[in-house]
């Protein structure tokens, strides 16, 4: 099955980088686009993010052999229904969502008859809409695809072409794996760094000026998260329920051990838990998943 | 009250960076420096971290006009009575520690008759030892002095004048209050990290492995800040407990309202939450507290 045109449904930071590193790393591919916000569209063509951005969704898609849909997972459904009419037979169906089981399921009834290989790109910044994208964003990152079991090899072999060809390196597993996975290495982390944002900027004693001026001391690191797209972050929640409670209590379990600590002033107990957290970091930065600069290399220092 | 000659006891990242900052920007002033470790005296000698480096803190001291002691606040008492005998009458002494109210009254005890004012420059990296200094650490960040009540004026005007002239801005706040502050944009900041990364270390069905390669969707932020000096931070929690616990009851609180809206569905609930955390980060750059690139201008871009 060769992709000889691709179109993408939702141009903003996934949507556009997907655009941009196709034109950069796959030229003699097609790449159409449509955005459900008429100003996306407009800013998208202006950037060249695809090749041609339509004015309707069945325009976009009337001619793909892959067509990816990069919206929230919430709007799966919505995106799927908007391109049924001008689907090609045997289009592959795929997106770029953070959760996979409820979006897989999303497509499959949205989409009988067409083959659906769910994926998500690991990669992004917090960022979003049509200015966000840019074509390297995919390099050195990992894509895992979900497959159903019932999957043509041929497709998900040409769809994990297509990642490697933007700079990915592709795993492949079950949506369930995927989304036990990700509720640790993205969810939880997203979901802590909202919610300790959202504490500071509560407190009655401290202002949200000395918050501010004082981030530097490592509150600053958790904004950038809680900075993420919130409609995005929302329908990861809410797709995504069980994995991330699970994850959720065994974090709480970990924070009361280490806050009885605290109390009881266990100083042994503290230092071996920190010592132990070096390590992870020094495996991150040699598989290359991080800067190895300290301060993730930010122009101007600082934290502590 | 000039400053002609300054001690540097400890000579870590915050030590080192302070003899090569006072360098750089005070060449008139003396500098001195010690540390209990004679490999890390030995590499400061090599870096060239301070005019001189003694072998005894006696001698480091002896002409001092200031002395800082840069040490984990859990040594700041033994850290006063090796220098003790060394102190010139009316030295002043100050330190660097991320927690003051326990600091002051260590410090106070140990030197008896010599003026102590304690200060936190709230700079720093994940690194520490004598290599991970750097003379800009303190450019654009903030320096919080906590004067006893009986301090005098001049010594405190000087100090602050020596902490501008190496790039910080002087705020002067009571050792309660710092020690409330730095609980929420540091101290809580801190603990949380260290418990994800110890979360994700312990899971069974998760490889240390997928942690790794997937740490770009968010997770790999956490890995820097708990990857910082495990004395150093055993010694916070220690010494600033009281204001620590209670932040980390008012994190506990509003997690747990977020994991009910997770539980309970309530998209619209986590939507507003995720909207309003935006507005800080976007504070904290136009205050000059965090780079303004997307995901920190980390080189090669990711996360999500």
């Amino acid at each position: 099955m060769p992709i000889e045109r691709v179109a993408i449904i939702g141009l903003g930071l996934l949507g556009g980088s997907i655009g941009l590193a196709v034109q950069a790393h796959l030229p003699g591919m097609q790449t159409t686009g449509w955005d459900s916000d008429p100003a996306t569209r407009k800013r998208a063509a202006e950037r060249g993010l695809v090749g041609a951005v339509c004015d309707t969704a069945p325009d976009a898609v009337a001619e793909a052999d892959l067509v990816i849909l990069c919206v929230p997972v919430g709007a799966m459904g919505a995106a799927a229904a908007a391109i049924a009419p001008g689907l090609k037979a045997g289009a592959v169906i795929s997106d770029v969502g953070s959760s996979k089981q409820t979006v897989a399921k999303a497509l499959a009834e949205a989409l009988p008859g067409h083959p659906v290989i769910p994926a998500h790109p690991v990669a992004g910044t917090e960022r979003s809409g049509p200015d966000a994208g840019f074509a390297s964003l995919f390099q050195q990152r990992w894509c895992i695809i979900t497959p159903p079991d019932d999957a043509d090899a041929a497709q998900v072999a040409a769809l994990s072409a297509f990642w490697e060809a933007l700079g990915a390196t592709v795993e492949i597993m079950t949506p369930q794996h995927h989304d036990m996975v990700l509720a640790v290495t993205s969810h939880l982390p997203h979901l802590i760094a909202y919610t300790i944002v959202g504490t500071a900027d509560d407190l009655e004693d401290v202002t949200q000026g000395e918050v501010i001026k004082y981030s530097a001391g490592g509150f600053r690191d958790f904004t950038r998260i809680a900075a993420s797209d919130p409609t995005m972050w929302r329908d990861v929640f809410l797709t995504n329920k069980d994995a991330v409670l699970d994850m959720l209590q065994r974090f709480t379990e970990d924070l009361t051990a280490l806050q009885k600590a605290i109390r009881m002033g266990d100083g042994q107990q503290l230092f071996d838990h920190f010592t132990r957290t070096r390590a992870i970091r020094r495996s991150i930065i040699e598989e290359g998943q991080d800067d190895a600069r300290p301060d993730f290399g930010r122009s101007d220092h600082g934290d502590g």
